[in-house]
């Protein structure tokens, strides 16, 4: 009796990036993953954990992080094995990442399905994300590197797009069709007509494939990083061997993310597909983006993190997120961004929220790198 | 040979009042005139004194304020005399401490001048502030209660007014002239209307007067207050005697601001004299004046208040105060108002900065009273 596709998936959490658009909340030593940014009680990173469990089963989820993270890491995943963790010594993006977690995989069990799926996205609907990554794992099987496409509910100008093309006929799957290309971010006219025209998805960044796949694509396009891939595998699973490896390789990998190593290059050959995903998703790439989420969809009103936030609002809407147990007094502000940490304090709007980021950067290179 | 009337002038420092508008910068036991305001690296309170010296002496200035506030008026003020200090058990508004301090050094030394000056106020131009003083203690030493209005420099609706009327002729003073009338903060076409005429002033809430003359005032309108007052004052220079009368007296006595007691009808009864002042002054009333004062009257800019301060702005305009030791981020916020201490912090605007008190009251009524 021939297992089911869904029986040789093992998923990956690649477990990396501050989020620097998210500091002062955010910091080198406490990355997005690892905050609650919903009010759910827990991390991104448990939340992600817990809604691949019913797809790939505890054994079956490796999450690759910073050395720094292990700990944190393991104290919020429990039963995350030794096995099933990967540790980088430095970041070398995402091909690196989700690439020697494949090749390991696929050592250890040639034809092995992997889908990759971001430590600190914000998903709501698990039967309908279980159900796309059903039908993605059924293309994977039938040979695509899949993605999951997120059905646009308004015109976003921050996320990535995935023009759809013909419908692909996978067994087992539904809503499969083949990729054109990927567009990066759009201005608020194109959104507009990407979303009128229903054949754009939002790229999630979820990519699904037989890890051989998956390794021949980057061979094809990359062949030294697949090469020092290939070797560090080899060398992953015996002690004596995987430090000295990680130590000559990992350091000389390019820096390239997948989109461009893989997705975009497999597009361009009719080798990619789109499984619709109808569920909820927010990649919540700045704060912006968090005030929309906590804010439940009512526009004009303050959304407010944090366990203990003693708030006091006049006429005040946009987010609050208080790190601290001081009292924070709003009067008079619309769509502002504070976040009140022990030794920074962020004041902006939800429309400079983008630019948190170079703020990050001045912070840097001026000196004070204490903070972040 | 006569004595001036300068020689008989003793100054009187009112240094109550938390300045609820300025929280969390001002409390309750920080209220605003232990606040270095402007940069200067010492407290208004110390500024005042320091303003009052060359024309009282370090002997002649009495400072009336709150028990609480002992112990840090003496270390801001080495020189003060115990006999110097009036120690309030509450506040009772400035008629009863201005009154009592009027009261005690007219028994002390009778046909004394005094005046009264704001502890928290700021002012530059001591050569005019001490011109404006002379000439009002020899409108004083006339027989006149005495203020001082600030001539315009824009259409401020901060401010009360004064409507000078006709030029009275004192003896070695010059820019005496009657009050009409004291005229509450007008709107922004009526202040403009103010500055145009020429013959309204800023009340800056200064009185000089022969202290026999005051208390004729406080005893035409408010006769049991006046009463109380004696009856304190004559207890006040026997130990034995002063605390028993402070219990029973001044908890009883009627709280109202001296501006309605004497100033008002005074100038009703055309005893109300004012002397033009050229000096700078402002009370500082609220954040916005307080942005307005370190700016250094360039609008757009970003004032920064503390000493230790971090703060990166990008695309910021307003005031921030930094009484903590974070690093503040301030990215594409105007007029903005953000007040950093290590248990509250405050982000309004220019334009809310009056609405802070009502803060301060919800806070208290909210059971916040640990932050104010």
């Amino acid at each position: 009796m021939p297992t089911s596709p869904l029986d040789r998936f093992t998923a990956i959490i690649p477990a990396g990036g501050v989020g620097s658009r998210l500091w002062p909340l955010s910091r080198a030593d406490a990355p997005k993953f690892l905050h609650d940014l919903t009010g759910s009680g827990q991390t991104l990173l448990r939340d992600t954990w817990e809604r691949l469990v019913p797809l790939a089963g505890e054994d079956r989820i490796m999450v690759v992080t910073g050395r720094a993270h292990r700990a944190a890491v393991e104290a919020q995943l429990p039963a995350l094995t030794d096995a099933n963790i990967v540790l980088e010594s430095e970041p070398r993006d995402s091909t690196a990442a989700i690439g020697l977690a494949a090749a390991i995989l696929e050592r250890r069990e040639p034809g092995v399905v992997i889908g990759s799926f971001a430590a600190d996205h914000v998903i709501s609907g698990d039967e309908l994300f279980q159900r796309a990554v059903k039908d993605a794992v059924a293309a994977a099987d039938a040979g695509y590197i899949a993605t999951i496409g997120i059905t646009p509910t308004e015109p976003a100008v921050g996320f990535g797009y995935i023009h759809c093309g013909e419908v692909v006929d996978v067994p087992g799957a539904h809503e499969v069709q083949a990729v054109r290309s990927f567009v990066e971010k759009p201005d608020l006219a194109t959104a507009k007509r990407y979303l009128d025209d229903g054949d754009y998805l939002w790229n999630a960044g979820m990519f699904i494939a037989r890890a051989d796949r998956l390794l021949e694509e980057i061979a094809r396009t990359k062949p030294e990083l697949h090469a020092g891939l290939v070797e560090l595998a080899e060398a992953w699973d015996d002690p004596s061997t995987r430090g000295p490896a990680v130590d000559r390789i990992w350091p000389k990998l390019e820096k390239i993310a997948i989109d461009y190593s893989v997705a975009e290059p497999a597009a361009a050959e009719g080798r990619l597909a789109v499984v619709r995903g109808h569920f909820q998703w927010d990649d919540v790439g700045d704060f912006a983006s968090l005030a929309k989420l906590n804010q439940a969809g009512r526009s004009g009103e303050l959304a407010i993190l944090g366990e203990h936030a003693r708030v006091l609002a006049d006429q005040a809407s946009g987010i609050v997120v208080s790190r601290s147990k001081r009292v924070i007094s709003l009067i008079g502000v619309q769509d502002i961004v504070v976040v009140d940490t022990p030794d920074a304090l962020l004041v902006t709007t939800s429309e400079h929220a983008q630019r948190v980021k170079a703020v990050v950067d001045a912070l840097r290179l001026g000196g004070s790198s204490d903070v972040l």
